[in-house]
């Protein structure tokens, strides 16, 4: 297909797909002209991944070819493929204390959760337990257990949805359904308040 | 006290609070002169209450004065009462077309969870799933149930912990828990994952 084609069915403006190219972030096509190439399926697939690595993931392209040279290589074992698009999907956060970073390694080892010490999201959890507690709300050891419970039983449905064989599509799975999948937890987490208030503070049916 | 150790004591500029006092969020004081006012305990938690739901929850003062109103009615049940609170907490969301509309309903209706129809989280739902299909990782339905389960788990914490006694006290408990426990539950979730990776991909205590 030609490059129009191309950034057509990626759903990518032209001028993207040409910049992508210019990049390195997708690979060349087969010359057919000095002015035109031609691109396979292969382009495509590369294509959608990198849009979903830059609009869902919101990874920089300087990131983004960290993780394609990580997909490439397949010597990688797949735990680490993983994590090289895991780790750089945090979001970013002031550092939290010493201390709550100190709470938030106890709690992980109380969990039985090995996480690397380096792991982004370890300090995202200590500056999100931080804020709670500077507002008066700090979360009681029974609530933190039920959160962590509730968090490992959609991780495991994640992680068992990942497949594995195809190491692109592992990689796209892992950045939409880690970044896709929140609002969907969080708003089932709201309508799910909704539905529990009802059941403790009036009729059932009344809702919200 | 007067208006200086009252801003002092809510963490809040004092051209804020006298804001609120012309809004009307916060009652007035008693005068001592007619340029001084006396401030107690009751304008101190009125004045955290207001800066929650406007920071924390983000409701504009429209909103709040609606929530204040139904704080101050000892006739409103109490599960009207947070309603009032939780309602507009919903973020902003494109309209998701009705077909996802109707499977969120199915979803509930499967589930038993009574949600009032205009329930503004109803929609966040079908925007979430809509957004995650047109990427074309849709959620099959046992996973939607695994997510529903974990949302409702935590969501039964939450809704124990709001402390009814207190009228001011529980909305601001429904606020900051509503809002400021998202971080904790979606950092969780992250850790979650980089462990159950660990488990399935890699040798235990690797990591990410």
């Amino acid at each position: 297909m030609l490059i129009s084609e191309l950034a057509r069915r990626a759903d990518l403006p032209v001028a993207t797909v040409k910049y992508y190219l210019r990049e390195g972030l997708v690979g060349p096509g087969v010359a057919t002209s000095p002015t035109r190439a031609q691109y396979d399926d292969t382009h495509l697939r590369r294509l959608r991944l990198v849009r979903a690595l830059a609009e869902v993931g919101g990874l920089r392209l300087a990131t983004i070819s960290e993780v394609l040279a990580a997909v490439d290589d397949d010597d990688r074992p797949t735990l680490e493929l993983l994590g090289a698009v895991h780790e750089p999907l945090a979001p970013a956060t002031p550092d939290p204390s010493p201390g709550w970073l100190d709470a938030v390694d106890r709690l992980l080892q109380a969990l039985g959760w090995p996480v690397h010490p380096m792991a982004s999201h370890r300090r995202v959890l200590a500056h999100a337990l931080e804020t709670c507690a500077g507002l008066g709300h700090e979360l009681d050891d029974a609530t933190l257990r039920a959160y962590a419970a509730a968090a490992m039983a959609v991780a495991e449905v994640d992680v068992e949805g990942v497949p594995v064989a195809d190491r692109e599509l592992a990689i796209e799975t892992v950045v939409v359904g880690t970044v896709l999948r929140e609002p969907v937890l969080l708003a089932l987490r709201r309508l799910a308040q909704e539905a529990a208030s009802g059941r403790r503070f009036g009729a059932a049916g009344a809702g919200c």
